[in-house]
């Protein structure tokens, strides 16, 4: 996870206030996204894909964010993911990411 | 989606009594593991991703048998999953989605 | 809510143990079905589809099953119900929700 | 589903996009609006209930207004379908559909 | 419950629209919020602790707030509540109630 | 978290197949439960009402056993978590709870 995600501002206060938190999280996020056989894009799209399943627009905004940035993943790349979650989640949370989608994207 | 997993008992009853919805789904399950440009291993990740997030143990178990049989998914691969699942989802749907696939494998 | 619904094993102890939430949780459901223009057989399919998307299995049995038995709610107007589910919520909902309703009427 | 609902910003995407999606999700929903035997007011009503159950708020907003405005759904059903959502989801699901609800009709 | 968190918007339209409803609830609150052992505050920071699982943003601002307001209940209090949420539902839940309690307190 | 419930089934396969997830999982279970303020008895109460309020059955088995034998959590105090569940989660998370703890003291 990049800076523009990981350093949101909920981070920050857990960074000052509650650094054995932080660095617990810091290396439980490098252990998750360092796995064995999955490249880290992979990853990246499971994540979107969960985060878009529940719903969760401002979490799901930041994943897409991050796996552009970070990982040049295409707005075609995130649209099969979301094609998983009209299948597994139904339609409001297929809408919901194709919305936030689009307001990245334009 | 292969037979084991899309002809459940639900799926046959749904063919017999209500044909044009059975229709439909086959007809979106083509559409979304069709997607443009990721290929379905990579789609039946991000589906084991979603349903593990939601704690359904018997859907859980079925995408990881059918993507296993199918697409020759490795356990290694399902384990990388669920460790996207345990960053966002927590422990609980964690250890719930490794212990259907240490049942799964032993 | 009929008998079988509402005294389950969790409620018996509730109704023995701690009577003023017996009483609460009594009002209150008979305020629920009792709407100002929705008659109860209505708000019952609401409940189907309700519990079915969240994935609550013997929650999901306990509606339908009382739903037939208290109201004579059919199987096709349960299915009717699945339907909705299925766009809103998705497939593994869906199929869950048509496997238990073939568990009760086989 | 009338156009308000049908057509929000991310579906005009996918039509463009992905115009199989489109037409499979197009099939889908003619198909799970075309029940049996419950009526497409009733279905409605389980949608609503549905997507308020999830907390989700955009959808909650989309259902109610559609279902007023296609159907002629008052403030009262849908009052009456929020009961249920009460006694099955708790006080924030509910209390979050009232205050959609007020927004809706003040 | 007081009144901030009780009486939002939504809660005014059910008081005058359907006071039964109004009551049945109430009740239900009160019995609730006095347990045999457990005393409010502790319930209220179970209440945090639930909400912010949900990602249910509004929900979470008023339990937090009112907590504050009504209990005198700290930062620190709601952080070490965010802590289980953090193991139990995962970073988005925990981000983002670290967000809205910044926003509380800042 | 005690070793009934942190060494289920699942987490022994983690400890031996992928080391370094265990190490941090372990790492961010002690922070979690070591919070600044509240003691480790009232993050376990928090950590029943939000399994319980997700319905799901065998973490919320665990995370009650636990409790009870680690920590002298009694079925009073449990059922006190739960009356909070039924506010905030409704009928069915708390039934299911009910249930689950009658199971366990019986």
């Amino acid at each position: 996870m990049k800076e523009e995600v990981f350093y949101g501002r909920g981070m920050k206060k857990i960074k000052s206030d509650c650094p054995e938190v932080y660095d617990a999280i810091t290396k439980l996020n490098d252990v998750v996204y360092n796995g064995k056989v999955l490249d880290y894009k992979i990853q990246k799209l499971i994540a979107i894909g969960i985060v878009t399943s529940k719903c969760d627009e401002s979490a799901t905004e930041k994943q897409m964010r991050s796996a552009m940035k970070e990982l040049g993943v295409t707005p075609d790349e995130i649209t099969d993911v979301l094609r998983v979650v009209l299948l597994l989640s139904g339609m409001p949370s297929f809408t919901k990411g194709m919305r936030i989608l689009e307001d990245i994207v334009k």
